[in-house]
């Protein structure tokens, strides 16, 4: 088969400067899955969405059925080798897609175009992505027989249970989340919430977070991570919680009470203590997706804004929105930003490809920030171009921007990754101080040399 | 009763600094009256608002329910002499309230402070407010007797139709609903989006913008306004547009179609070809409301984030948030935007009650652009602050960013607004040029003058 | 005499809605002065300016020449009654100017039009007012008489002697100078630095800061303040410091070195340990001058970029700058920022009258972060639409930016002020709290009324 | 001899990331150059620049003294290999060193640390490198003989004689400068202006644009350049435009007045008009090494403020700089937008190796206008951190950043590129409706096949 990857340019889906700079980090095998890829989202995926938002139901069986269109473009993405991309056969072997994370932000970007509704297609939707990640390398055998197999076959979806309600969870030493060990049994009790897929009928687990000793000195040796069957007795999901009004069924993100609930000992996730060690593991390249789909929302945010601004019958006052000065540049700006803000997770993908995302937590924490803030900000500026069918259920750029909006805190605030970065940049201080001791030698010597007399100090 | 205005500023309504600023254009009546508002909203209209929520309905009842306690506060208000207060005795002597632009609009941002909720228990809710100074001022005794008194009353609720599906209709020649007479009926087919109130089971009157003459060479002369009741046949409330996901039932913003929906030539509000000049009136004065509602609604939204930067429970990595220096900025600045465009709104609202709404279009547009820009950033730093609990249903942030980020674009986009006003600033270019030439002139006779002799010009 | 001060709209000094909003605040004193500032800014200063810059020296005599024009217009500004505006009557009876903040704060924007320069013709240029108000402040009869009166008729100039080299002297309790007392004498030693106007020949008094008692427990009771000769032996001016590459001649800002500078130590200011409270009292209502004078140079740039933009020999790809979209919007911008600035600064004067200025300090805070940084991004744009004539010799652009630069880290960089501000926003926490615990009790009591059952909480 | 390379990382010249993300595209010699120049740059020019400033005249030898220190460095440099790096091999076989623009673009950001000087010392300094481009690929034998050969010696300098007062000659059609020929000679008569280099003494030669045929037609063969000596009759250096108070002595920013010049005809480049197309040669990789060399600007001023925010001695109110939260943030913004800037520009330097200039002018212009913003941004906040001292003469601060300031209108100002750009960006329209039309047809086909009722349309 020859090389169809050019259709990432000639399609729109990367500028070609983007491309030049890092198509040749693809292997052939990615580049002829990218080209699949690109066709199963625009051809396929795209076409069908609107249709899936209408098969969600509207009243009672709204949290109970699933739009059969999902299921039918799943089967398709399998049978065109379009599963499962996320995970790396470098360190999946038994499982995993032969591709980089280079490779694959690409591939995120483009189903990121077509919203959650892709990245489910392809079986690389979170949360099930990073839970099948948690699984596949800290599940033992048993485990991942039960949970990942059919979680990898798309079979079942999941639910990680981390995010708890009346305590600021993003510092996990507060979870409150209590674990306790009965015999051979586990007994959770707790309070979540925001626990994304807990609403889809097809949720049969849960990856729970709690602490099985609280007082244990070491603050991060208090967690451990815990298998919850979704139908386990005592997991109550009480609510849908709604982001800027949307209940994102059937999948839904829900608040959750977990009250005596019983898992056998042996779903405890590699031993206790260990759950902190597992979040840490879980988070990095996962930031990296969201990035990527939050360009390719970006990109076509993009693409709506400059038919939008085309539109003959949009014209006021004798032209047309893309006459307006101020319209034209605001499409440049968001060409460039996108652009930009792509570099910079291009180039964290990168690095975790050469060093392991422990090595490029830096990068990844850059592009966390940097990303969504500009994704809004386009999303933003095509919202304005379209006026009131902007932020209405017409086009997907209230909801995507709704979506996106929940990244800037995610996984950790802005503000925080910043106070984290900035303090890793003030450790080049001291040597900074050194090199300008040297420096300011040589200076003195210089002015001696060539007897040139220095003005006051 | 002694001037209980200070609550003002002992309630945070208004910084001491500002209320010094205008607390003296303000009658006795006006600071009594703004006392009372105050406790009104503070006591009784905010408690209520999560049973309003609560007593709208989810199901097929969704459009036919009122609240109940939203009645109980409207004769609650009533009561008070908190009714109407958005109409000026100046022009209306018949019904308004003693009441300047200025003063109205310190009202105006107390009700915001609850939403659409406490304005609406005042009689203070657009569209209502706009449509009702439309028949003060445009109807004949007979549409004021069978419209505006029940209006005015609180007895029934209108709507305004005048954005249209498929055309760029904030160019007002765009509209393409046509008015056919016949005999002495009216014939209307249009069809119409984003009719705001259309909804509710209360509304019982439209004032319609359609046109009768579309081949008028005079393009501002095509188009005339039309009361139709709610219940005409013809009249199909077809969908509710969602603001970032929500219906705003039971209120609504209606796709509404008119097929040949009949009303009595009586119904023709002034004249056939009097409608753009109807909708220039109703413009000015609505939007320093709208502006002054948002900064209630920013002043709350800040009051929120210094309670949630303060919870001991939200401490995260041993702090509190209000212990980091970036919140604590994001608080000042808050603080420092919302003071700057208040100033700037209640300038505006004084030069309409100096000179008119006419000579203050230069005031109110550009307030109407820089109020909902910055209440829009106080309230994304407010939510940002809250993390997940910021974008859900539980405070009233998501929803009130939503309805704030359709100011942007609603009674003309802030990109329209800029070009006319910087057009205007323009203006004066040749007077500067004149001024300039002689400066030149003393300028040169002043060198002479002194025997300076000038660089090479 | 007719009241001409509408020239302040005509003129287009101030827009006519932010004329309406403070006119009557205005005495007719202050109306009948503020016409005549205008016409002599106007139509005798800004012809003169370019003079002045050529009158100064290049050469070895930079620092010995006073350009003429200068002291002309300062004998024309005293004729006019224009002089010494800066101080208010309510406070120096004896020798103050009957002019409120409010009124003196437009006249300040006014001077700001023709920078530093007619500030020095009106007698109104820092740092001699804040001297001046200082020493009519703290100043005993002797030290008026040999200080004061001269610097109020205008026949010296003087310097204050605060900011201190390797240090970061913005923290008063970080000052070095020493002031030690010898019999009957004082003994400075000490560094400073940006000490403003010791390069003017006129120039004969430095009131300086320094630390007579730096061991005393309280950190505030360390400092004092000394007057001193500018011709005193050991006043060593090392070298003048250059704002952007300007040094400000004939004027300056200076490093100094004090060198066993001995004075009598009746030149000590009301008494040791009285630094701290004199320099307290003297930034308030100064920085409101400043950010005064900040908003005339806004304005100015804007009135050079209407020029510019209109200037026919400027077209470019056969269009006038002022047909391009983007600067259409960026004029409106500044109009809307600039208004926006000034009635922040506006309300601020206003607040110092009605309760000085130590209750004001909120409002000076705010004013005195939000206008430099308008102003500078005024003249950026203004800049911008010059190309390279903007941030050359030609216009005052470029040095005005550099001048506006200055603002935001004098008194205290933007950082400080906001923290500190935060921190007095933060403080209403408590109280929202307790109002917040009032609001749920009524809340949980209407549900119950309504018989309305919650949603899960 | 070892891949020394690495010295990029641990010199903190470019991030981990940014190095592991184009270090493969990086040749052995190219790396070998990289380490040399890195070190040169540190220990040799560094040192040296306060030295250089300090053997710039101040009074009347100001034009006409080199700094001997820059020739020293000029000499260590081409022994070092270190010289006319810029001027590639691919292009230039003759003369050119063997490095793409990539590689190139990472040195010039490495002598962009140090501003002018190190690019002068490698010979790599503007205007010289755009004027050695022009006279490699368009001048004839004899041209090139006598003067590129000097050129590439650094022996003599040059300017690029453009700009000119009275019109907006950034449209090039606005040329007014007249070029005729008489004889065998041309004879030049035209105003110029910041004639970049033309104070120098040791610039011997001038690259003139005027236009010999003004009324041709074709806009674009009006114009022709002519080599000037610029020691020819006629030229006369009138006075130093000044960029923000600094006039850049020696080298200068000169107004020059061509007054009836002859030069020989064999002066002409080319032939007769095609001053157009030369110049069109001449601007895209230039725009590129700006923009590296801006970000070693910016970097370098990252890395002051990391100094400065550390400094004990400037500790206030009990904190070091580095301990308040906001400048942590600033900080950590820098480094992310440095890292994104600096990706937009390699990326840039990619496309021109991979398919040219012209194929490249899309990623040109976004990274022209980038970066410079991006400098201008951190520069700002390393200014901020240093107070009074951040705009003095005492950093490279304040210098630097009244360079960079004219890079957003040098070649073409922001706004200009951001039109070209956005409808540039607007080509894609037409494609897009097509696919969209597709799209349509196949969604309306899928919901006829699920048999899913669509909602109201």
């Amino acid at each position: 088969m020859a090389d169809q990857s050019h259709i990432i340019v000639t399609e729109g889906i990367l500028p070609a400067g983007t491309w030049a700079f890092v198509a040749d980090r693809f292997s052939p095998f990615a580049k002829e899955t990218l080209a699949k890829l690109v066709r199963f989202v625009q051809d396929e995926c795209m076409p069908a969405e609107e249709l899936y938002h209408a098969q969600v139901e509207k009243g009672a069986k709204r949290w109970q059925v699933i739009p059969p269109v999902i299921e039918d473009l799943k089967r398709r993405a399998k049978q065109l080798g379009l599963w499962n991309l996320f995970l790396s056969k470098r360190h999946y072997p038994e499982w995993g897609t032969d591709l980089t994370n280079l490779e694959y932000g690409v591939m995120a970007e483009v189903m990121g175009r077509a919203g959650h509704f892709a990245s489910e297609a392809c079986n690389c939707a979170a949360p099930d992505t990073g839970n099948m990640e948690v699984l596949a390398k800290y599940g033992n055998k048993e485990q991942q027989e039960q949970w990942l197999k059919p979680l990898l076959a798309g079979e079942i979806r999941s639910s990680f249970a981390m995010t708890e309600r009346f305590v600021a969870s993003s510092d996990a030493t507060n979870i409150r989340t209590s674990l306790r060990q009965e015999g051979d049994e586990i007994v959770i009790n707790g309070h979540k919430w925001w626990i994304s897929g807990a609403g889809d009928p097809r949720c049969a687990v849960h990856l729970l977070m709690g602490k099985h000793d609280p007082d244990n000195p070491n603050r991060h040796a208090q967690q451990s991570m815990v298998i919850v069957p979704a139908n386990a007795p005592g997991v109550k999901v009480v609510r849908a919680m709604q982001v800027f009004g949307d209940d994102d069924a059937p999948e839904g993100h829900m608040e959750v009470i977990y009250e005596n609930v019983r898992v056998p000992l042996k779903n405890l996730l590699v031993g206790w203590g260990k759950g902190f060690e597992i979040i840490q593991g879980r988070l990095g390249p996962g930031r990296i997706h969201h990035c990527m789909r939050s360009i390719g929302t970006a990109e076509r945010a993009l693409e709506l804004m400059l038919r939008r601004v085309t539109d003959p019958r949009k014209t006021t006052f004798g032209k047309m929105l893309s006459e307006h000065g101020t319209i034209v540049a605001d499409i440049a700006r968001c060409r460039m930003e996108i652009d930009a803000g792509r570099l910079l997770v291009l180039s964290a993908a990168n690095m975790i490809d050469q060093v392991g995302a422990k090595g490029a937590l830096r990068d990844i924490a850059y592009a966390k920030v940097m990303v969504p803030n500009m994704a809004l900000a386009v999303l933003d500026r095509a919202m304005q171009a379209h006026g009131a069918e902007g932020i209405c259920q017409d086009t997907m750029l209230a909801a995507a921007w709704a979506g996106l909006r929940t990244l800037r805190y995610a996984d950790g605030p802005d503000e925080v990754h910043m106070q984290q970065q900035g303090k890793i940049e003030l450790r080049r201080a001291p040597a900074l101080w050194e090199r300008q001791k040297q420096l300011e030698a040589k200076r003195d010597q210089l002015f001696k040399q060539y007897g040139t007399p220095r003005a006051h100090i």
